[in-house]
């Protein structure tokens, strides 16, 4: 057995974590290592809900190593930079996203792809080299390789831009990849949460005309006139699903539930890509009909690499891009959990750290 | 109802029809058009038995229209040209594949992808402009627009030629679309039936390293010494899957039959592709992990369009590439067809047309 989480390393951090899969979080204390050479250590401010923390703490995906303390969509200001880093300094605007090493020597790595570099350290729930877990950003403060540390546009709010971190790569690093970026293009998203309010916005910044996908038509008021989607479909409407085959470039599918690509496939024109990042657990039916008579395909996308995360977030802030969020403060995040269960929350909840972490 | 088969066109056909889903075929009389201004009329020395020929016979797929004439890997001997027929003479060898009309109109037409256009003619069970039935290459000649028209190679047989014209640009097209026709790259084939052992054949051709998967150990020796694959899996033994593990670019997935996509999912780089030519019935199952972690693309592709077709048969004919084939006369067709169920030929039955169709 190694040390206590407290005792792992010198510096003493505190945050919120989940000892167990009922998935509650509670006040925790830990530790993090001292700054080297190459890292960045800053002072936590803001860090966003993911879904995936909500997976994680209940232990879902049946990989979880409690305690568990989540948070990857995390912003902050530097506090202490090492003697090799080159790119920042005490007192800029900085955040960390879902990953914070990997190995630097694969062809992922060496092509800026972290996020598919199979061993990837992940920003919570996974070991760092020296053995020990990794914790979130539900925590006081944050240490890592400066490869790791996006820096934020200074027009974007550091509350808001935290969730671009990953809800934001996640869905800009496809746009991107499967050439759905084309101005005139349409592009279909499929869900209506912290994925796909965010893809919206960064589809049409890119100048492609948009159109939500979703179960429910209350949604599309505002997915018209908040989020400047172009048109609205009713997955459940077949009039309206009838209406609209073929006529879609691509789909960004954030839906992580089970659910039909049937229909979906078909609103696809020829060449037509669906692209899933929403990590349904059960697999999807997959007819193959579909695939062949209009040479279509079905591929996921998972977050991205560091290069284009910090491309992503300079591009959210060129085009003043911010997801839509309801702070709250850190003893609300289990409410906030449960209410994430339920899809209430427009569109990403994001935990303000500064102002309401209190070490007991 | 309109006019009998044998009434519809002014030119008497003869030729091998089923007339009911018990998919058995037997001798047929009916009528081709006149040789139009842009028309190429041939006379049939071979046709190719593919396994699509098999499903619609016996309406496995729902869509067939009694009586259905198959065959649509059809070579022969230009007869008579139209006034307008700019590229073919009388005596040029040529052929017929999946096609023989569309819109020219659509986004799919103007790129010369026909496959996709979504008012195509089929060779058979389609209807053409005037209604009439369109029916395949188990007959005595053929007659079709000079673009539907492919130039066959002076130096490949007409009967080894025959079944490129279905199966080689069923293999060929994905190959080149999805860019697994480097030099280098690592390619699998899964199933080595009629399309996959041409598959292993051309992919061979473009420089790639080829992978063999198949259900059936006794496969090896024939892929590896005759075909010329580089190396072979069986699907079935963990172990080997295993140890192959990431190390595909692609895969063209031949099989036809419901199977398991994880453990190819699995054999892929990440950014692999595997793309479906084979159509299962039933749909697959499709888990999103494997695609989501490795950015990993699940497709479909069907035959190609006539410029490519004719791009692939100029490239076998250049590294001389035939299919295996075992010519068969027209009488023997029912019994080639219950081989063909079983999977019992090598790889490829072709009609010999000209010498063994008699008119009765």
């Amino acid at each position: 057995m190694g040390k206590a989480p407290v005792e792992e390393h010198p510096v003493k951090a505190f945050g919120w974590a989940a000892s167990d899969p009922s998935g509650v979080l509670s006040p925790f204390k830990f530790s993090r290592r001292a700054t080297g050479d190459e890292d960045v250590r800053f002072k936590i401010l803001y860090c966003g809900i993911c879904h995936t923390d909500l997976h994680l703490a209940k232990n879902e995906w049946g990989m979880t190593k409690y305690p568990i303390l989540p948070g990857h969509e995390i912003t902050g200001v530097v506090t202490e930079v090492g003697s090799k880093v080159q790119k920042y300094k005490v007192g800029d605007r900085v955040g960390v996203g879902c990953l914070v090493g990997a190995c630097h020597k694969c062809d992922s790595c060496e092509n800026n792809l972290e996020n598919y570099c199979p061993q990837q350290i992940q920003t919570y729930n996974s070991l760092n080299t020296d053995g020990t877990m990794t914790y979130g950003g539900y925590s006081d403060h944050m240490v890592a390789n400066e490869r790791y540390i996006v820096r934020i546009p200074n027009n974007l709010p550091l509350d808001a831009a935290a969730p671009l971190l990953c809800a934001g790569i996640t869905t800009y690093s496809p746009l991107r990849y499967f050439g759905l970026d084309k101005p005139g293009m349409k592009v279909g998203v499929v869900g209506l949460g912290g994925l796909g309010h965010v893809a919206v916005k960064l589809a049409k910044a890119m100048g492609t005309i948009v159109t939500v996908i979703s179960t429910s038509p209350r949604k599309k008021q505002e997915a018209l006139e908040v989020l400047g989607a172009d048109s609205f479909l009713v997955s459940t409407n077949p009039e309206e699903m009838q209406a609209a085959m073929g006529t879609l470039d691509g789909i960004i599918d954030t839906v992580s539930a089970a659910h039909a690509l049937v229909p979906l496939l078909f609103l696809l024109k020829t060449n037509g890509k669906i692209v899933t990042v929403g990590a349904p657990v059960k697999p999807l039916e997959l007819p193959t009909f579909p695939l062949i008579i209009g040479r279509r395909i079905v591929a996921g996308s998972c977050i991205g690499g560091l290069k284009e995360t910090q491309e992503m977030i300079d591009f959210a802030g060129k085009h003043n891009i911010t997801p839509q969020i309801e702070v709250v403060p850190v003893d609300y995040v289990n409410t906030a959990m449960e209410r994430l269960t339920k899809g209430d929350v427009k569109y990403r909840f994001v935990l303000d750290i500064a102002n309401t972490l209190k070490a007991t």
